[in-house]
C-alpha cells in the first residue's frame, strides 16, 4: 500500500476519540469544546428561499460576507467584504493555510500550549513547529524576539482572546508587542478567535490583525462557539495577497460552503437578536463558569492551580504534583467521567506532563460535582501509586 | 513571501470562473453542471431537532450513514455503513484522497478526458497525472494493461457512469474487464458516480468497485446532482483498510460536515419521495437533453461530432476542424454566452484541441436555441479567421 509521506505522521484527534467515547448517557465529560445543548437556538428555517439549494460561490455569500467585513471593521479590522471567505468551520483555514504555507521542514511558530487540531493539520503537513511560551498575559515576549531572530517562519499562528486550551487573553501591551514584532520581522499572522465574544468580564481589546502595520495576516472566526457548530459555519478574512491563492484551495477543497448553513448564520450575524442571543450565552456561561470553580475548590484546590478563565469555554489546570494525564484516561472513563489531558497541546507532550483542560460549558451542573470529584480521586490514586 | 511548493502548481478551477463570469442574468450558459432551478425540491425544515445544531461526528450521521450503506448494497458494493463516510460534496473525497496518496511526483492512473476538479486537487499535490483514453465504451484497454504494466499508479480514479465530460458510460464488459486489472496489478480504484441516478434509458451497470476482488477501493456519490448542491453533503464508501486514514483526515479538514445538510439528505435517500423525485428528474433532464439535440443538429451538425448522452448533464462536442477553444472564450462571453472549453479536461491541454462540453440541463429553453447559434457563429468566425 503505497501512501503518500504525510500519512507517517497522520494522527487521530484525540479529543475527537475522547468524544466519541463520551457519547455515553451516564458520562460526565469535561472533554469537549461543545456548546452546552440549551443555549442552542431554537433556528427558523421557513423563509429559505428555494434557491439556497443550487451551487454557491467559493468566496461564500454576498451578503453575509458584507455583514462579516462591517462585524470585524467595529473590530478595528480594517478591510472590505471581498477579503472575507466562508469556511466550512474555522477548522477549513487551518487546513487551507497549512496548504498555502507548510512543506515538509517549513517553520511556523505557535504558543506553547497552542490549539490541538492545528498542531494536527500543520504536523501533518510537515511542519517543523517552534514555540513560544505562554505567560499569563500573552507570549513570553523575550523568547518570541529570540525565536524570530534566529529562524524564519513562515506564518505566526494565535489564539489571543480566551486561548484553548490555557484560557490567556492576550493584555494590550502583549497585543501591540507581538504586532510590532511580526512586523518587524515580516512574519505573517495567523489569528484565530472563535471565542471573542463569550467574554464575561467585557473585555474588548482589539485583535492583533488590526495592529498589523506591514505584515500579511488571516483571521478567522466562527459562529460555532455563539450559534450553531452543526451549521459548519466559519470565515476568514486576508490580506489581499493572500486572499486569491486561499480562494484556489478553497475551491479545490470542497467548493464552497453549504449555502442552508450560511443563510441561517445571515439571520443573526449584525442582528438585534444576535447580540441579545450573545448577552444570555455570556450570563449562562458565567454562572457555569462560577458553579465550575466553585466545585473545582473543593475539589482541586490541593492538586492543581488555574486561572479563572475571563472568557471562552476552559479552565486550565496545572498539577502541583507533574503526572502525564494521559495515563489517567482509561481510568477516568471507566468511572463515567471524560477530560481533556493538557500534554497533546504541546508540540513536545512528553516534555510538558501535568495539565488538563476541562470544559465548563457542556457539563449538566448537577452532575459536575460528582464528575468533578471522580476525576480528582483518580488523580490522587495516580499520584500515590507514582510515589510508592 | 514563502509559500508553500505546492503553490507554484496552484491553478484556479475554470469553471467557477466561467461561473462567476456567468452570473449576469442575461448571459446563455452552458458551462456549469448545475441542477435546472426547477427541479430544485421544496425543502421541509420544520422537524428538525434542535441537536443538529450541536457538534457531530466526524463519521457523519448514523441514520444517514446506514441509509447510504443500504443503498451502495442495492448496487450491488458490499459494504457495512462503517465504511460510509458523510463528506462536504464529494469533491472533498478527492482532497482526502489526495492527501492519503499523492506526493510529488506519485503517478495516478486517470481517464482522458477527466474532471476538471480531480486534476485540479491532485494536480496541486504534485501527482504525476497517467491517462488512459476514453473510448465510447469505457477505457481502452490494451493502453490500460500497458500503464499498468510499466507503472505503479497509487490509484486510478474513474467516472464510469455518464463520464464528466466526455458523458461515456462504461459497458459491462469494460467494468467487469477495468475490475480485472485493478485487481492483477493491485491499483486502488476511486470510482466517482455524481450522476448514477440521472439515467435516461434505465441502464443500470453495477459499479466497478463492486467487481473487485483483492483491490483496495474508493467509492463516492452527493445529493448534489439529485438533489440540492448547496446543502455540501457527499459521502464516500471505502474498504476497511482505507477508512481509518480517511477518517482523521476528514477530522483535519473540517472536523465534520454540516448536519443541517445532513439530516435533510436524509429525509430523502431510501425513501418513496426520493425515488419519485428521481424518476420527475430524469424525465425533466431526458426531454432537456432531447430539445438541446434538436437545437446541435440545427446549428452543430456540420461543426462537430458527438454521442446522444443518456445519461449525465453534459454533451461532449468533438469539433471536426480543431481549434483550442479556450481561445473562443472571452469572445462567447462577450456575445452573454457561456461554454466549458474541452481542453483543461486533459493533463496535456495544449495536445488536445477542439473539445467543447456543453451542459443541457440549467439553460433555459427559450433561449436554448439562440444560445447555441451565438456559439457556433463564434466557433464558424475563429475556423475562417483561423484558415485565412
Amino acid at each position: 500500500m503505497a501512501f503518500s509521506e504525510r500519512v507517517t505522521r497522520l494522527k487521530s484527534s484525540l479529543i475527537r476519540e475522547i468524544l466519541a467515547a463520551a457519547q455515553r448517557p451516564d458520562m460526565m465529560s469535561f472533554a469537549g469544546g461543545l456548546p452546552a445543548e440549551a443555549m442552542l437556538p431554537q433556528s427558523e428555517w421557513s423563509d429559505m428561499p428555494r434557491s439556497m439549494g443550487q451551487y454557491g460561490m467559493s468566496e461564500g455569500e454576498p451578503q453575509l460576507r458584507e455583514a462579516l467585513a462591517a462585524q470585524a471593521r467595529a473590530l478595528g479590522i480594517a478591510c472590505e467584504a471581498s477579503q472575507v471567505m466562508i469556511v466550512s468551520g474555522s477548522q477549513q483555514t487551518l487546513d487551507l493555510a497549512a496548504k498555502l504555507y507548510i512543506d515538509k521542514g517549513t517553520e511556523i511558530l505557535l504558543e506553547g500550549p497552542t490549539y490541538l487540531a492545528a498542531l494536527q493539520i500543520f504536523q501533518l503537513f510537515g511542519a517543523d513547529c517552534l514555540t513560544v511560551p505562554l505567560l499569563a498575559e500573552g507570549p513570553d515576549l523575550d523568547v518570541l524576539r529570540q525565536r524570530l531572530e534566529r529562524h524564519a517562519p513562515s506564518f505566526a499562528y494565535l489564539i489571543p482572546t480566551f486561548q484553548n486550551p490555557s484560557a490567556v487573553r492576550y493584555s494590550e501591551e502583549a497585543r501591540d508587542a507581538v504586532a510590532a514584532l511580526l512586523d518587524e520581522f515580516g512574519v505573517t499572522l495567523i489569528e484565530d478567535e472563535p471565542y471573542r465574544d463569550l467574554t464575561f468580564d467585557g473585555g474588548s481589546a482589539k485583535p492583533i490583525v488590526s495592529r498589523l502595520k506591514k505584515a500579511s495576516w488571516i483571521y478567522t472566526g466562527t459562529v460555532s462557539k455563539t450559534l450553531m457548530p452543526g451549521l459548519r459555519v466559519g470565515y476568514l478574512i486576508a490580506t489581499p495577497d493572500l486572499f486569491a491563492h486561499l480562494l484556489k484551495l478553497k475551491q479545490s477543497a470542497d467548493l464552497h460552503t453549504n449555502r442552508v448553513g450560511q443563510w441561517q448564520a445571515l439571520r443573526w450575524i449584525g442582528s438585534d437578536h444576535y447580540q441579545q442571543h450573545l448577552m444570555e450565552l455570556r450570563g449562562f456561561y458565567r454562572t457555569r463558569r462560577d458553579q465550575f470553580e466553585a466545585a473545582l475548590q473543593r475539589h482541586f484546590s490541593d492538586l492543581a492551580q488555574w486561572n479563572s478563565p475571563q472568557g471562552g469555554l476552559f479552565f486550565w489546570l496545572t498539577l502541583k504534583e507533574k503526572i502525564d494525564t494521559r495515563t489517567l484516561l482509561d481510568t477516568a472513563l471507566a468511572q463515567n467521567v471524560a477530560f481533556m489531558p493538557g500534554e497533546p497541546f504541546f508540540t513536545d507532550p512528553d516534555a510538558n506532563p501535568g495539565y488538563l483542560r476541562l470544559n465548563f460549558s457542556h457539563i449538566d451542573p448537577a452532575r459536575l460535582d460528582e464528575g468533578l470529584k471522580r476525576l480528582a480521586a483518580v488523580i490522587r490514586h495516580a499520584q500515590a501509586a507514582h510515589a510508592a
